[in-house]
C-alpha cells in the first residue's frame, strides 16, 4: 500500500528511501474524463436496434494544437485509469508532438459496461468481442476527429499486452483511421493456431534461473516436496497448509490444485512485472520482484516456507494467513484472469477469441504439471459459457502470421517479459519494426521514464520516438 | 427468351443470325456444386452458439495443379450461378494460371440461406451484413486451402459491382488470405459519406444522349408530357395508361409514382447492361440496348409511346400489357433491388451498410424528379425494418476514401457504366491501379471474350492479366 501511494504521488521507493523522480510525477499527467454514446452492437442492426451505452474515455488536450497528431491508447482488459497511469511514455512525448492524448476504455471493463451490471450474464456477454471493441475505437476516433475539426490529423495508436494487440489490429483493420501503431509486448503471433504457445512458463522459469540457479532449484524442489506431501494424504496436506500459513485447510485434490495455481500465479506476476522500481500496475510490486522473491527463497529455512514467502511478494502479507482460495481464481487463461467483473470479461474473451499459452509441465519449466491446451480450454468454456471455442477464428480475423502487407507498426518486446515468445522478434518489413527492450519486463517501454530505467529501455523509447515522428511527418 | 437460350448455349444472336463465338461457350465452363457448414454468426459467440448453415459454392478444379493460385469470386447479391456465367474472364484465364476456380455464394442469396425460408424475417435478417459475408469467405478460403494442402497458394479475388467492392474489401480486411483483387465496377468511394452520390442518373442520361441527342430530348419530353397529363387528373392518367398499355389503371399519385420508377428503371438497366452483344445477365438484353431503345423512341409516333416501347426493351413484351406494379418494386436502392427474396436481402443491405446514389432531379438528368437521399432512406428503412440507418459506418468500416495503405488491387471501370462515378478513376499507388474500360458497360471486363468486344475491353483484360500475373509471381 505504501508503495502504491508513493507511486501514485510520482515518487519512487527503494527500501525505505524515498527518491523524487523528476519529470515522471503522475500529478503532471492529469486527465479529463468523458463519455460518448456508442452502439451496443456494431455488427447487427436488428439485435438491439439503436441501443447505445456510455463509453468512457480519458483525455488531455492541453498540449494539442490543430494539425498535430492524436495519440490514442487502445484500452485493454481493465479500468482505463490504470492504463493512463502506466503509460507515462505517451504523456511524456505528447508535448513535443503537441499531441491530443486520448484513452478510450475497452467495453465490458471499468465503467464502460454496455448493459450495466447485467453485462456479464448471457446473452449480453455476447457483445464482448475484439471486433466490437475495435469498432468502438474506430467510431470514437472518427467522431473525435470531426469534433476537433482535425480530420487530417495523424492518429498514432499505442497499447501494451492485449492493448498492444489491439493497437496493431487497429492498424491492420482500420488503416484509414490509424496511421501507425506502437504495439508493446503484444503476443500477436500466439493468436495463430500454428503460432507459438509453449513459451510462457519456460520464460518465467528462465527469469528466475537467470537471477539465481539455486533459486530455480529450490522452487522446483519445493513444488516436488509439495507433491510428495500431498501424495501422503491428509497429514501431508495439513503439513503443506501449515508451512504455507493458509487460512483454510487443504481438504482434497481440488483445494490442493487451487493452491498450486495460486502459487504459480505469484511467479507469473513477478516475472511480468519485474520492473527496476516499485510499481502498482496490476499488483503492488517492489523493485525487481524476481530478485526479491529469490532472496526470500534463499533465506528460508525450508523450501516450502521459501515458496510461501515468495508468493507473499504478490499476495497480501499484512494478514496472518493466505486466503489462497479468493486471491486466485482459475480461468481460461493459465496466466491468470484477475478477480472481479474484469476477470469474468477476460475469461470470456479467452474462451472466444484470444489464444493463450499452454500450461506448465515441469519439464521445460520449474512449475508443477498443470496441463492447459486448446482441448482443455474447450471443455472449460463449454461448461462455463455453453460455447464451443472456435479453433482458428482469431488467426483468420486478425491476420495470423501473415502481417507483412500492413505497415507502420512497431512491435516492442522486453527480454524479461514472459510474453516475449508470443510476439514478433525481428523486422517484418521496412515499416513493421521489431524493437527489443533489453532489461525490460512487460511493456516497460510504455511506462514513464525513471532514473532506474535500464539503458535498453531508454534506447528503445528513443527509437520508438524517431519512428513515430517519421510516420507523422510522412 | 430466345436470346437467353442462345446465350446459355454459348452462342451469340444478332438479329436472327446465330454466330458461334469460339472459346466462350459456357458449356466449356461447367462447374461442380458443393456446400460447407458455416457459422450463422461469426461476431457473437452466444447469439446462436454453434448453429451453422449450408453455404453453397461452385468450383472447377480441372485446371489446378498444386502450388498454383486460387481464383476466388466474391459472390454478391444473387444466386451464384449467375455470377459464374457472367464471369467468363476468370474461366478463360484459369487454365493458363493453372488456377483453382471457386465461387462461394453470398449469404442470404440464392441457396445460401442461414435460416431457410425464415431468413428474411426479423431477427434473422440481422445476420445479413457485409462483415458476416466476408467472414464466410475468409473462413471458407482458409478451410479450402487446408483441404487442398495449398496453404502457400496465392488467392486472387474477383468481383463485379458489389462483388467488386467485396473483392477489394477482402484485400483491405483479410490481406492474410487474399493476395490481390480485381474489383470491377466497384463504387467503393460512394461508400464514404463525403464520397460521390450524385453521378448515377446523369451518367445514365449521358449514355443515351451520346447515342442520340434527339433520343435524349424525346425521353425528357416524354416524362414532361406524362407529368402534364398526370396533373390533369383521372382523364390524363387514363391517357398515360393507355399509351403505355398498362395492365392496371393509374388511379392515384402512388400508382403514377410507381409508373415513373418502373419507367426510369428500364433506362437504368439498359445503361448498365449496354453490352455489344445480347446477354442474359440480370435481365434479357439485346446487343447495345441503349441504341435499341433510342431507335424505338425515334421511330415512335408519339413520345409517350416511344418511352413505353423503350421500357419494353427491359420488360417482358410477350404479354399484351405491362404489369408495371410487379415488374418493379421501389426499395432503398434508387437503381433497383430486383424482385423476390434476393430483392428483400438487397433492400435490407441498402438500409444498413451500403450507400447508394441520390435520386433523379430532371436538372442533371432526363428523368422525372424522384428524390432520394440519406434522409429519405432513413425514413423508409425505419418504416420498413424499424432500424435507424447509421450515417457513416460503411465509410469507417470499409476504409472510406483512405485506401492508399492497401495494395494489390485493380479497380476497373467502364466509361459506359453509370456506376463509374462512384468508383476509382486514377491510380492510388503503384499497386492500387485504376483500369479504364473504353466502350465498357457494367463490368464488361469480367465477361467472357467475344468477337464483338470493343478494343478497350480487350486491352483492359490484357492489362489485368499482366498485373494478376505479377502478384502471383511476387
Amino acid at each position: 500500500m505504501c508503495s502504491e501511494l508513493l507511486e501514485m504521488a510520482g515518487t519512487l521507493m527503494i527500501g525505505c528511501v524515498v527518491l523524487c523522480t523528476v519529470g515522471v510525477s503522475l500529478a503532471d499527467y492529469p486527465y479529463k474524463e468523458a463519455y460518448v454514446d456508442q452502439y451496443v452492437d456494431h455488427f447487427n442492426f436488428l439485435s438491439y436496434g439503436d441501443k447505445t451505452f456510455k463509453h468512457r474515455y480519458l483525455y488531455q488536450d492541453k498540449y494539442w494544437v490543430k494539425g498535430a497528431p492524436i495519440f490514442f491508447y487502445a484500452g485493454n482488459e481493465g479500468s482505463i485509469e490504470g492504463f493512463w497511469e502506466a503509460t507515462g511514455f505517451v504523456h511524456e512525448i505528447a508535448p513535443q508532438f503537441q499531441a491530443y492524448v486520448v484513452f478510450p476504455e475497452h467495453r465490458y471493463y471499468g465503467k464502460s459496461l454496455p448493459f450495466g451490471n447485467s453485462s456479464f450474464s448471457q446473452p449480453y456477454l455476447g457483445l464482448l468481442t475484439v471486433e466490437q471493441a475495435m469498432a468502438d475505437y474506430a467510431v470514437f476516433l472518427t467522431d473525435l476527429k470531426q469534433k476537433l475539426n482535425a480530420t487530417d490529423s495523424k492518429v498514432i495508436a499505442f497499447g501494451g499486452s492485449y492493448g498492444g494487440m489491439l493497437a496493431a489490429y487497429m492498424r491492420f483493420k482500420y488503416p484509414n483511421i490509424v496511421d501507425g501503431a506502437l504495439a508493446a509486448s503484444a503476443p500477436i503471433f500466439m493468436q495463430d493456431p500454428s503460432g507459438p504457445h509453449k513459451f510462457f512458463f519456460s520464460h518465467v522459469t528462465k527469469d528466475f534461473r537467470d537471477v539465481s540457479e539455486k533459486c530455480y532449484d529450490l522452487v522446483k524442489l519445493a513444488f516436488r516436496q509439495m507433491n510428495d506431501l500431498a501424495a501422503r494424504g491428509q497429514s501431508g496436506l495439513d503439513e503443506v497448509a501449515s508451512k504455507f500459513q493458509l487460512c483454510d485447510k487443504l481438504t482434497d485434490a481440488a483445494s490442493y490444485s487451487q493452491l498450486l495455481g495460486w502459487a504459480r500465479n505469484a511467479f507469473v506476476m513477478m516475472a511480468m512485472l519485474d520492473y527496476p522500481y516499485p510499481a502498482s500496475f496490476m499488483a503492488q510490486m517492489p523493485a525487481f520482484p524476481v530478485k526479491v522473491a529469490c532472496q526470500k527463497i534463499l533465506e528460508a529455512s525450508d523450501p516450502l516456507k521459501g515458496l510461501a514467502a515468495a508468493a507473499g511478494v504478490l499476495y497480501n502479507t499484512s494478514v496472518p494467513c493466505y486466503d489462497f482460495k479468493s486471491e486466485y481464481i482459475p480461468c481460461a487463461d493459465p496466466t491468470g484472469c484477475g478477480i472481479g467483473p474484469d476477470a469474468i470479461a477476460w475469461d470470456y474473451q479467452a474462451c472466444t477469441e484470444l489464444a493463450l499459452p499452454d500450461g506448465s509441465n515441469n519439464v521445460t519449466d520449474m512449475f508443477p504439471v498443470i496441463p492447459w491446451n486448446l482441448e482443455l480450454k474447450k471443455e472449460y468454456c463449454q461448461k462455463t459459457y455453453g460455447i464451443t471455442t472456435r479453433n482458428n477464428w482469431a488467426g483468420i480475423e486478425f491476420l495470423g502470421l501473415k502481417i507483412s502487407s500492413s505497415s507502420n507498426i512497431i512491435f516492442s518486446n522486453g527480454n524479461l517479459d514472459p510474453w516475449q515468445g508470443g510476439g514478433i522478434s525481428s523486422n517484418i518489413s521496412d515499416s513493421i519494426i521489431a524493437v527489443s527492450v533489453i532489461g525490460g519486463a512487460h511493456h516497460l517501454d510504455l511506462r514513464a521514464s525513471n532514473p532506474l530505467d535500464p539503458p535498453g529501455v531508454i534506447q528503445a523509447r528513443e527509437q520508438e520516438k524517431r519512428i513515430i515522428s517519421s510516420w507523422i511527418k510522412s
